[in-house]
This record gives structure tokens, sequence and C-alpha cells, in this order.
């Protein structure tokens, strides 16, 4: 990864935020600057400067894993030596103003910004600076795509293993414990987030993670879940049916396969985000089924499961080529049952580079 | 459990502390104080009364879970209906003076303080609360105790089925996958943390996770995991060796042992943790490896794998009967090796109850 270069663009920026220098803390984007995948470190860019702080937990760490700026180990912790730095840093050619310092407004808390005021001197000025690498995060280079793309791979073979071990009377747990084990045994560092099999009425539920429950006789089960894979996420969801399909919930599957269609038609470089949730709970409405679509149809993956953009109403991102979004309307009839088919797709100029190649043919168990 | 009452008793603190209104955002607090296991939700606490906000995805989870707080089911979202219901609510008799909102400072984003400021009218003010919820959360009662032992059990279990894994030539993961797939097949909802499984050289790593190296034909190897059984963390760490044992490895082994025995038994109510700390610290001082241990001695452990209090040095926190705390000096010797011995105790009266049964001799493969 081109980690020099991430930093160059964003430091590049930093003026043109009104900002002398920003305090990067949330570890996935100090990762994304400059590769450092432990769990306490603070990273200081300015125009000119980019040094990252973290303790003596992670000496050896640090110096296999951070490119492209320098590594301070600090006796007192991060948060402490990036203040201490920032404090004998000043801004070249206007020592009388005040120095503004951008904090991740999103993932600092309100402690740790109080904690880190007091220790500040006073010609510092903490500011929210905006999400400036959450946006660079959102266009992935090729390099991330194919780890994305293996990603994506990964998680098809766990699905086709949990094909394997559905059926009435196995617990939902059983299900996500087996894929879990196939993931772990290719080489995954984790699930991306807890594995979602949710069976009979629990598929009404959008967020069911597997429970003990014993799945049903007759009925869908939603299987939802992902995997992290050198560092990137994978999400998708597939939703079979086991048992007897009667005619009515045959049609409500098959409305919301046409609306993932209809929604991956829509995407597109150039198009708003919202168009894209718009072609999917148009055709929902069609149906009749609009007011049993009650979350957003996307989200961007990355390093993160839930990254930008969100792909919802009222949200304006316009989609630019190497975006990674997913595609995932559903259907949840509350107390009785619910659909959902997800991809993941990688924005192009032309349309979409679907990714998860998975059939979306209702499979009957 | 008896939310009601835990719930009560925060109450009845709330004028003590100068707050008009408690806002709990904080999941594993929330869950503490209703029950409430989802993954979006408000709690607002006022003395005489108790609001669960959430939005409509969650409908059906809140009414089978929520205890001792009414529920509100929000269309914009959990955030601006409790700051709506906040600004319909003064003190009672003092209209004119502000009401004083406590927010978690510690889990609060400077962003969502930003965003709930705005949406409050001009009587409220924010406060940063004491950390109400986390400090009664420190003491478990019987209930609480009673799962965290089966947490405990459960991760013993998993430490029998690593010792019939472990061998030169296994990867770290394949070791994890093992553990985490027994975990998940005796109903654990998932780890309590990243399992780390650290050989060879990776063991001077304190958070050495599993990687893929192959375990090393001699060497130490570091086990450091824990579940989460019915919402209660477990943790425990047990360092095994491979291959011969040299004289001086196998007295860094005994001096990490006798240390940690050291702790548990200055482990007792009334005791401060940095006595515990100091008793660790002592032992390895006396033994030349001080410098090697290079982190503090443990942590609480609850409906989260580090909560309250800290075992550490300059911490002033009096054990009490009930909390439960993790024992886990190690000494870590960089590039060469590393070992780390880790059970759970609950404070009693007189000492403690080890809650980890497991040996500690040293094991060799």
């Amino acid at each position: 990864m081109n980690y020099k270069g991430r930093q160059r663009r964003l430091q590049d920026t930093l003026s043109a935020h009104l900002l002398d220098a920003l305090l990067v803390t949330h570890l996935p984007n100090i990762f994304y600057l400059c590769g450092f995948s432990g769990s306490a470190g603070v990273l200081v860019l300015t125009e000119a400067e980019s040094v990252f702080f973290t303790d003596g937990r992670y000496t050896a760490q640090a110096r296999a894993e951070v490119q492209g700026s320098q590594i301070a180990i600090a006796r007192k912790g991060p948060s402490v030596a990036a203040a201490e730095w920032l404090g004998a840093h000043t801004r070249r050619g206007r020592r009388a103003s005040p120095v503004r310092v951008g904090i991740e407004g999103e993932y600092l808390t309100v402690a740790a910004r109080t904690r880190l005021s007091r220790m500040l001197p006073s010609n510092l000025r903490l500011r929210e600076a905006p999400p400036l690498v959450e946006r660079a995060r959102m266009v992935k280079d090729a390099e991330e795509l194919q780890r994305i793309r293996e990603a994506v791979q990964l998680e098809a073979r766990l699905f086709e293993r949990a094909l394997k071990v559905i059926r009435p009377g196995v617990r939902e747990t059983e299900v996500a414990a087996e894929m879990e084990y196939a993931a772990r045994r290719a080489g995954a560092e984790a699930m991306s987030f807890p594995t979602i099999i949710a069976s009979g009425k629990r598929s009404s539920l959008p967020h069911g993670r597997a429970s003990l429950a014993a799945i049903p006789r007759r009925g869908f089960v939603v299987c939802d879940f992902g995997v992290i894979l050198a560092a990137y996420c994978s999400d998708m969801t597939r939703t079979v049916h086991v048992g007897r399909v009667s005619a009515a919930v045959r049609s409500a599957y098959q409305a919301v396969q046409e609306a993932q269609q209809a929604a991956l038609e829509a995407v597109r470089a150039g198009v708003a985000v919202s168009e894209v949730d718009e072609a999917a709970r148009k055709l929902l409405k069609n149906n009749g089924l609009a007011k049993y679509f009650t979350h957003s149809t996307g989200h961007g993956v990355g390093l993160e499961i839930h990254e930008a953009p969100r792909v919802a109403a009222g949200q304006s991102e316009i989609l630019r080529p190497g975006m990674v979004i997913t595609i995932e309307p559903g259907v949840y009839v509350p107390g009785k049952w619910g659909v959902r088919i997800e991809d993941m797709v990688a924005v192009t100029e032309q349309g979409c580079e679907v990714l998860t190649l998975t059939s979306k043919e209702l499979i009957t168990i």
C-alpha cells in the first residue's frame, strides 16, 4: 500500500480546511495512513511532518509495520506525547496565531477531548475536522479492490458450507460455528460482524444474530455474514427456505430479488447514492412491500464493515469509480418472516462490478 | 436480574451528583440497567422516571427484553427522541433553573455531543457525569457471579482443546480456530476478544493475536482467550512450552507463577488495587524481571472484557466483595520469549475465590 501517498494527499488538504495539524485517533484511519495494526496509537500530521506515537508494548510492531511516519515510543502514553509534540510545534511564520489542531469528532470521546485540552498549551485550538480520512477511504485502489475480492470469495465458500449444515432441528449457532470455523481455517482474522442466522419467525428480525433456537421445519433462513481477510471486510446475505414454499412467500422473495437487481442496475459513477436506494424502494413499492423495507439499501465496506458512503434516502454522496458498497434490500413482516439479499459491488464508470458471484435464485432445503 | 433495583439505586444518587437526568448511551450500561441487548438505544433516567428509546427495527426485541423502563419507539432515532423528551421535561418546582443532564463522557463522541447540544432547548445543560454505572457494575451480584463462573468453566474446556492441537508446525490460527469452534458449539455468543496464540518469538508480544505463523519446534506458546456466554465475559491465559525447556526459561516461568500467586494472595476486601499490582511486581523485581513486566496486573471483567477497576500502580480503588478481576502478570524479553499466567478471581471479605481452576504448572508439549 502507498502509505506515503495517502498521507501526502491528506497533508495537502489541511490548509484548505483551515487546519495546521490533524490528530488521527481512529484505529482504522491510522492503519490506512501508516499501516499500524495495533490497538494503541496516535498519528499526527502537519503539512510537512508525520509522527506516529505509540507505547512500549508496540515498539517492535510499530517498527515492523509503520511506513511514511516517524515513530515515537511514548513513555506516558501516545496522547500525552502527541500533545507535547504539538505544543512544541508552532505554525511557521505566524507564531502569534493559534495552532489549529483537527480532531476526529465522530470517534474521539468527550472525555478524551477534555483530557487532551488540558494537556495542550494555550496557543493550540482543537477543532472538529471534517471526515477527511473516511472520505479518502471511500475510493479503493487496485490493491484494496483485490483484497476485498479475496474476502468476498472466501465468504462465498462459507455459504456453501452453510448450505450443507442448514436443516430443521439444527441450532442457528451451529450453522454459525461451522461457517466461522471454515473462515478461520482459511486464514480469516475474524468475522467482520456477529454472524446473522435468523430462521423461521426470527428471519423477520433484520439483526437476528445466530441464537440457540433450532431451525424450524418450514420457513426462511436469513444468512448474513462476512470475513476480515488481510484487514479487509466482506459482507453478503442470502436467504434460503426450509420446507415447502407458499406462492405468497415465493413472490415476496422474487420482489426482493427484483428490487436488488434494480438497485444494482442503478449503480454507476455520477449517480447519487439516494438514487440507488430509491431504485430498490420503488420496486418494492410497486409490489406493496415498501413499508416492510425498514432499513437503508447499503453501505460502504473496506477496512470497516460499515463505512462511508451510506446508501440511503436523503444522502447526496455521488458514486465514484472504486467505491465499494453493499446492495441489500430486505422485506420483514413482523412476527412472520423476512428476506434479504445482499451483494457487494465496486463502482465503475459504466456501472458496477458485482463482487459477490453466488446465485440469488431461491434455494429450498 | 433486578433491573428495577439497579435503576432505583442509580436514580437515588443523581441529585447528589447535581444531575436532574442521566443520558445512558453506552450499550453495556443500557443492558445492565434495563436488559436491552440490541445495538441502538438511549436510556434516560430522572429521579422519578425511566424511558428507553429505540428505533423501529427493535420494537419486538425491546418489548421482549426491556424491564424497569417505559419503551419509546422513536421514528427519528433514539437520540432525537431522547432530546425531545428531555426538552419537555423540567425540574419540578424550579422552572427557572437549567436542567442538568449527565452524559457518559468516556463513551459519547465529540460529534454526538455536538448534535445532541443542537437538539436540546436552551434550558438544558449537558455535563460529563462521573462513571456511575461503571462503578455499580464493578460489584457483581450472585446471578452475575454464577454466569461468570459458567463462562470461566467453558474457557477451561477450550484450553483442554488447545492442548490437543498445539504442536510444532501447526499455525497459530488453527489453534484459535479449534478453540473458537468449540466455544460456539458450546453455546458461546462470541469470544470475548481476539484470541491470542503467540508462539516462539511472538510470545514476547503481549498482544500477539493468533497469526498465520507456524508454531516452532521449541519455545513458549502464550494462549490468552475468553468467551462471552449469556452476556458475561471470561478471560484466562496459560503459557505452555514446546520442546526442551532450558533452566533459565523454566526459572522465568516459575518467577511469573510465583508473582501471580503473590498477587492472588494480596486480593482481599479493603485492599487497594495498587497493592495487588505491587505484590506481583515486587516478586518479579526480586527475580530481576520487573523491567520485563510492561503492563498492569489486571482489570475488572463482566459484561465487558475490560471494565473497572484497573489493577495497576497508582490506582486507588479499594477492593470490595463481589468485584471480579483478572490477575495476569507477565514477563516479555523483546525478540526472544514471553510468559503470562492469568486467572479470574472474585473478591471476598477474607480473600478471593479463584474462578479459574486450570493448573498453572508448566506444561511441555
